[in-house]
């Protein structure tokens, strides 16, 4: 097989065949297939698409790159979630113990934040103690004793997916909805799930701006699931705002914490349930996702679900004082609000934008070696439709440097868009999509 | 600048400005921007195509990035031709002659072959002491002194475009009107040419398969000549069967002297006349295409065209022994018929497979560090609508070695295709493709 062949044949449009995505993602993980040719390859694919075949092969060719793992002998079925990414995002802290305490367990292996959104192992690295690095064997040890377990790339999954990645970024080739489609479910299907739910974003903080592309994308990701053999759902939420107030690691922890106590913000509630709720049902846990949350909304309201979270938090080396007093965990040392400057509705918010005043405060990275401040962040208290009055506190700001403080506050402001009219609130989820 | 912002730009089938596309070819030429984005830009380029204007700016870019040689003061006006490359083209060594014969000076830095068609250096290579290697002040003297050389790369020109073509070459982006257009021009305008006439080949020998496509390239590289302010004119010629009869280094020697003496096949000659008229009325030194044409004709019935080519030998080491008496060319061991196998018309050929004949034989190179011998091909008796009686001679194969002379028999044998009824002989050119 000849790399300028299967360049030439996807350019005109063809479908590659499975021997020769296989023979691609082979030799370029390998590095018998130079970058050069990578990169005409995926601008073709970027621009030429590629069928549900095409993208099912190039997702399992992928997923066969690296390790392969199977955790059967220690979970007799295994769930995960993904998120593709947004502000204030800590769905991930409340709904896996819940599920774990549903009596399903959860292994999952996490990424770190870079840009806008922040990343679920960053969150947890707010509790002093708490590592995410493990072996293999330690991994299983912890699901099979306790039924929950959040760690970093304890193995080699998917490294094609990882090489293909760093090429799509320098070479505008990540925007393709197959790419990101086979990315994602790549790392998936080598992690050993058996069902998946995947929570898909859309707004002005996600990738996907509209209901369409993140259905097309929800779609082709649903579809690999379905063909690969895995129960797979989607569901299209919403990032037009932040999800729930929090933002920042050790404030999102607090915000988890609390939800998980039964407090929280009701909308990021509702969001967790839903995710939890689909993800019980596929477990078959339950047979209608109203009784799914049922089973849900009880694990969190008998504590079952915060202890399995304290657990987690504990096997992993945190300081379970933090989690039971949250004032334990880092404080920022200037709280200041963020004052509405004018009356009106809130029209819609620049989530984005919002998200990177909480990098620049300190709580995200602009580039891989930026050092996390675990206190600093924001916390909203207003969302799209609420009627504001001018001078009316709109969140708080928690900052460790004062010029930065005044610069979150410019930004913030900045991002938010008034109506004199009534605006109507926003869904948090907008739809499903299945097979 | 971002090499990624302009990828990005036009993967969205946007135009790149001026700047833009200087700034690409300025960096990925000093080794800035790696060969990967290059390739991800060219595929964008290849199926998303390139504006008038973006071309012209491309071309320019190329012939600026390294020499440009300016010949005005050995030669008050600069012509060139190009030869989009066939199968037995050896017109650059009867038309050059003729045109520096008319006055014209003519110094022309040509290539080698590769592939199925050969270069005009190998072919002047068969003649003993011949050298193409020159330093630019050599050049210019020649040029000044007797109007007519044939040289090699003497000048870095346009490294852009060898450095692309390369790239090109393994990324499946070749086949690219406005690349291969901007490639070609870029050259020319870097060598400081006034004036171009473009011999653009269609056909089973040629790159382009038809009058349509041939068209398109030329219609694009007459806009960049036009737009450059130069003097450009395009013919669309045939290469449905190999141009003349002889096919192979020194047998086209052989026969483009025999042209330059009167003799030479009838096709051969009406195609130089025409590219010669060409030359001499972008020169101005006819009013008319027919006067163009008498000027040409006459240069060489009285022998001056001969004796400019016979000079042109002496001056760059040659033996003009084996111009005055081409029995002393390199001759073949085997010399050997290729029989007709039935009755009927010939109705086409497949050209590109009777140059890979002549290659397979020796004359040409598989890869670039072949050696070649001088001395095999083939010489061709018989044209498209030639009515071939069974056991006929359809040509002569001359070769060093009995089993690559069978090989090639049977190649050319198999490259014929037949009709029972009679068929129309081709036209040597289509059509001028002019601003």
């Amino acid at each position: 097989m000849r790399m300028v062949d299967v360049i030439a044949k996807k350019r005109d449009g063809k479908e590659l065949t499975t021997a020769e995505i296989d023979w691609f993602i082979t030799e370029y993980t390998a590095g018998a297939v130079p970058d050069y040719q990578a990169a005409a390859l995926v601008m073709a694919i970027y621009l030429r698409g590629m069928s549900r075949r095409e993208t099912v092969d190039l997702t399992l060719a992928m997923a066969g790159s690296g390790d392969t793992l199977d955790l059967h002998d220690v979970a007799p079925f295994v769930i995960d979630k993904h998120s593709s990414g947004g502000v204030g995002d800590k769905t991930t802290l409340v709904v896996q113990p819940i599920v774990a305490a549903c009596g399903v367990p959860v292994g999952k292996m996490s990424g770190r934040g870079l840009g806008s959104s922040g990343g679920t192992l960053d969150k947890m690295e707010s509790i002093r103690g708490w590592s995410c690095n493990m072996t293999l064997p330690q991994f299983k040890r912890q699901l099979a004793e306790i039924g929950l377990v959040l760690s970093g790339q304890t193995a080699d999954l998917a490294p094609a997916d990882g090489k293909l990645y760093a090429l799509r970024d320098v070479t505008a080739t990540v925007a393709s909805a197959p790419l990101i489609a086979a990315s994602i479910m790549s790392k998936k299907l080598a992690a050993g799930a058996d069902a998946m739910v995947l929570d898909v974003k859309m707004g002005s903080g996600a990738f996907m701006p509209t209901v369409e592309s993140a259905r097309d994308l929800a779609q082709i990701m649903v579809d690999i699931g379905t063909d690969a053999g895995r129960k797979t759902v989607a569901m299209i939420s919403d990032m037009n705002q932040p999800l729930g107030s929090a933002i920042g690691n050790a404030l999102e922890v607090k915000e988890a914490v609390e939800t998980l106590q039964g407090g929280g913000p009701a909308t990021f509630w509702a969001h967790c349930l839903d995710v939890a709720a689909y993800m019980l049902l596929l477990a078959d846990k339950a047979g209608t996702l109203a009784e799914a949350k049922e089973l849900a909304r009880a694990a969190r309201d008998d504590g079952r679900a915060f202890r399995k979270f304290r657990d987690m938090v504990a096997f992993q080396g945190g300081d379970v004082a933090q989690i039971d007093d949250l004032t334990l965990l880092p404080q920022a040392q200037f709280v200041e609000p963020i004052i509405a400057p004018r009356s009106g509705f809130i029209a819609a918010f620049n989530t984005a934008a919002i998200g990177w005043a909480s990098v620049h405060l300190g709580a995200g990275r602009l580039v891989k070696s930026d050092q996390i401040n675990y206190a600093v962040g924001l916390v909203l208290s207003c969302a799209v439709g609420d009627e504001v009055a001018q001078g009316q506190v709109l969140g708080m700001i928690h900052a460790d440097d004062r010029a930065k403080l005044e610069q979150a506050r410019a930004e913030v402001v900045t991002a938010v868009s008034w109506s004199d009219t009534r605006v109507a609130p926003l869904p948090h989820i907008y739809e499903t999509v299945t097979a």
